[in-house]
């Protein structure tokens, strides 16, 4: 059977793989597997969160609110701004979703860092959006500027701080870029990891209030996938003006967030103490990542994030270290797909940091 | 800002309304609220799938298995087909949505029944599909054909049992038809409410592997938010040709299934015990709405699922009735939206029943 023509150009996003799959593949016990290739939050989730899932368990049956009243009040006064500026996604993926097929087509392309989120570029493609990337590993917003004016894109991606890579840019720098930009294209501003960024360097914190109240064009992404530790719930969300949500609401499909994902998500707001504890510890780790890259003379980016990516020399082989890796049971993200010899290791616990200092110490 | 045109024309579906809306918007105390509006299964879920979820909770942190490797697995032995036949969606809704965005398009229209499931419309007016329905309250394959010679459809939904009326199509009658189309038009076969139909008369049951065996163009479609009580969790299926399987997963996103909702799916095709108990009784409750129909001199649709559609005569005025019971705590889905003067109504336990009829027998 013929399909649209659009699907031809798609290709499937690769995920970290699962701990089930590296059991399967690799017959390595459970207990033996360590994964720091999905940025999930290695301290869990708030205790409170699993006590109030828990005690909710009996309402699977029932379809969510579809209104998400509670957890839209909880986000809207976290951010200070009206319900009708936020919108669920499952995921702050399906946000980008709802954003890419609102917004882009065939006629004006999407623009994006050369190393960004893959999504992007995969949901740009299912409405056959021609795509630009800047030729800069990390947001050159010169550049994006001049791409701007050169393309006109219906939509440009910021994702800050930047997955796979982790930095992040200034606010005041991407204030003066929004300046910049008409009211007809749509800035998404990708802020999955940004209460790590916002805890290590206030400069680099978004306002998002400010933010969306300033430029009607601009939609603000954050996750509970993150530093809220509810990767498996699937809960992210978008925070813009009244006029960009109503849009993006026509293409939300009902009850798109399950029952339990949004107690977890409105409970996991309420605890600040657990996600700031998770966050002062993963910047403690990461110091022990910069001093073994330093002892390895490996080179690694800054990180506002909770991963870190190490880029190896030309006689080096990210795919072969990873795969070497993964067959000792520890699973990272190699970035060879995203043109970088170069390998994205989440920040884990002591324990995991270790092992994978003394495992990766090994291949290089 | 200016969206794409397509969204000019989408309607957002209206979800039957949650309890908590009702709590907060009429002030009636969640014991006194009796929800029969959106075909949850009253007697809950599987014991099994709340033990199982309740001991995984602490999972909510890890993305799911995106290989969906145990469900596909327990769905495929159910089936007797392949993993390479399966996709998963959040709902059956989601295979809906990918179906759509696969196969339609502005040039050719999708075909669908007059009263049927409001999302098939939703989604084709993302894409800017025309839409061509019948004019008969049930599926009537011989003007289902004509119009299919007439308009060329890229896709055909045919909803067995058909929601929200609770008619069902003899098998053979759906395969002749299925004969009759071209392989270039996708069928999809939505069978929501299937497991109640097999029971309660299995010349109206699909043979699914036969099915997708002998029709290469065929999408059969599944879900665990009825029979198996898990509304809540959004799990739904498709099962097709490996060709139309493999272009669906093009614009599956990853992780589209939550880690929890993974688990209670998985679990809850174990336990066929529970889902026969909830059809047994399903039926023997419906003969009271089947009385109380007669009793009061209202006509009703001969019901395959877990609702029943009571048509009310021309004095009568179903929003009207609907409000009425709404503001007493008992909600029930109208149907003036769907151009019927009509409401389904959720067959419940046997007290939230003896309640409908209490208060439905005041306001006719």
């Amino acid at each position: 059977m013929q399909f649209n023509s659009t699907l031809d150009g798609i290709k499937t996003y690769e995920a970290g793989k699962p701990i089930e799959l590296v059991v399967r593949e690799y017959g390595i016990e459970p207990k033996d597997i360590v994964k720091l290739a999905s940025n999930e939050n290695p301290y869990g989730c708030s205790l409170h969160v699993k006590e109030a899932v828990s005690a909710v368990v009996s309402k699977m049956p029932l379809y969510p609110d579809d209104s998400m009243y509670r957890l839209k009040d909880a986000l809207s006064t976290r951010f200070g701004v009206k319900d009708k500026n936020i919108i669920i996604g499952a995921g702050s993926d399906q946000v980008i979703e709802f954003a890419v097929h609102a917004k882009a087509n065939k006629q004006r392309p999407v623009l994006m860092n050369s190393v960004t989120f893959a999504m992007y570029e995969i949901y740009a493609k299912h409405v056959g959006s021609p795509i630009v990337r800047t030729n800069s590993q990390e947001h050159d917003l010169e550049q994006f500027y001049s791409l701007y004016q050169e393309h006109n894109p219906s939509i440009i991606f910021i994702c800050t701080p930047n997955n796979p890579t982790g930095d992040a840019i200034d606010e005041d720098k991407l204030i003066s870029f929004l300046q910049k930009i008409d009211s007809e294209t749509l800035v998404v501003v990708d802020g999955a990891y940004m209460e790590y960024t916002r805890y290590k360097d206030k400069r680099k914190a978004v306002d998002v209030k400010a933010m969306i109240e300033r430029f009607d064009n601009v939609l603000y992404l954050g996750t509970f996938s993150k530093a809220y530790g509810l990767g498996g719930m699937r809960v992210g969300y978008g925070v813009a003006d009244e006029s960009i949500i109503s849009s993006l609401y026509k293409l939300r499909p009902p009850f798109n967030i399950t029952t339990l994902s949004l107690e977890a998500a409105t409970v996991a707001l309420g605890d600040e103490a657990f996600v700031n504890d998770s966050i002062v510890k993963n910047f403690e780790q990461m110091r022990r990542y910069e001093e073994f890259a330093k002892e390895s003379d490996l080179e690694f980016i800054n990180s506002y994030t909770n991963f870190v990516t190490l880029l190896f020399k030309a006689t080096q082989n990210s795919s072969d270290i990873a795969q070497k890796l993964l067959e000792q049971g520890m699973i990272v993200r190699d970035l060879a797909g995203y043109g970088l010899n170069a390998i994205r290791v989440t920040v884990g616990k002591d324990d995991e940091n270790s092992r994978f200092f003394e495992l990766c110490k090994k291949l290089i």
